[in-house]
């Protein structure tokens, strides 16, 4: 492996340790030795990475977005479903997104940590699926994207955690669709309704999908090496 | 004061301190000491009311509730809003009710405090008003009120935790109205749609009227003495 790419590797084994320590224990209790022994990397390693605790957590934070990508959709609407579907399905195990939420959504983060920014990124990256929704004519005249963007991310931000504290996030796909249920009524076009896809295993299948993109990909980056 | 009355008014002043630290500090960092210390009783009368941090942080988490009373109306989807409005509003600078609701949202808390009890508390509570507004025939056929009341205690709950990272808690009203505006379409009869009053200063409105009947009820018991 190239350096570069052995630095990468490395940054990454420690930000999923230091999310499964910050999922397990909170923003307070965790400690950067907890996260050298789970990450099993060097001290100067860590370092060289993050250099303290308030930097991982911010690190940590900043990871939503860049793994809530699906694929893409002709009709956005459904796009917008999707992420909502998929990101609660890989919360169910994926400890770094896990960890995220929890530090977005704890108080105990110190000032220097902007656990704010989950839900301005988010809304950020949602409105612009939702624009290009209205852009193809699938929203109703009414809908204003930022708004209904903003309701979505703080909706779905109290539903995982109202499914966490009941359910430990298994009725988490269920809580999703009812959601969308409710919302879409008021945002989409009547004909698009009921060709939209918010069935509770819409994660489950669009991830699969992905998943299999992601293997064919990395087969075809092994044997190019 | 008669004795059992003085020892609700202890048990009072003890509840609201203890929500302003748990508020201020979280679970894991509140000691007896420091609920001692702001509410200015002695550990005797504490360890009376409350023998142990779990039972004080238990007895916070089940006051959201009694705490969430606003008039009965005839429109019992106005009744539904306003509680959620007046909830809001009291957010603002009620300590009790702010600490009770990061006991609910954070993870801190030890296996021996129940801190889904106020998702619980609030769906059974909410879905007895949305039953009876069914029953008045003010909901849409399709409408499940258990499902409902889920979907907005979960939807309430993040929506004034983002708008609490975001702007602390300022633009909380503006938010549950923009809740309101996309889920009312899905639930009520078009025939209410209009009449329902969900603009932001509801709260603060309903809640005059209730300040106003709390003091005529005290001035009443006062003259009675």
């Amino acid at each position: 492996m190239a350096r570069q790419e052995r630095a990468i590797k490395t940054r990454k084994v420690i930000l999923e340790a230091a999310g499964a320590v910050f999922d397990e224990h909170g923003y307070t209790a965790t400690t950067i030795a907890m996260v050298l022994e789970r990450a099993e990397v060097t001290k100067g390693a860590l370092y060289f990475h993050f250099p303290s605790k308030e930097s991982l957590a911010q690190a940590v934070l900043d990871e939503q977005i860049p793994r809530g990508a699906v694929p893409p959709q002709p009709c956005k609407l459904q796009e917008l479903v999707d992420i909502t579907f998929v990101f609660g399905q890989r919360l169910l195990n994926n400890s770094l997104l896990k960890g995220s939420v929890r530090l977005a959504v704890d108080q105990c983060a110190p000032p220097g940590v902007d656990h704010s920014g989950p839900y301005r990124q988010w809304a950020d990256h949602l409105v612009l699926v939702l624009e290009q929704a209205a852009a193809q004519g699938e929203l109703l005249p009414t809908v204003e994207p930022r708004q209904t963007v903003e309701l979505l991310v703080g909706a779905f931000a109290g539903i995982q955690l109202m499914s966490r504290a009941l359910t430990d996030r298994a009725d988490l796909a269920e809580r999703i669709s009812v959601l969308w249920g409710h919302i879409l009524p008021s945002v989409a076009v009547p004909g698009l309704l009921t060709g939209i896809d918010r069935s509770p295993d819409r994660g489950v299948r669009v991830l699969a999908g992905i998943e299999e993109t992601d293997a064919d990909e990395a087969e075809l980056d092994l044997s190019r090496r």
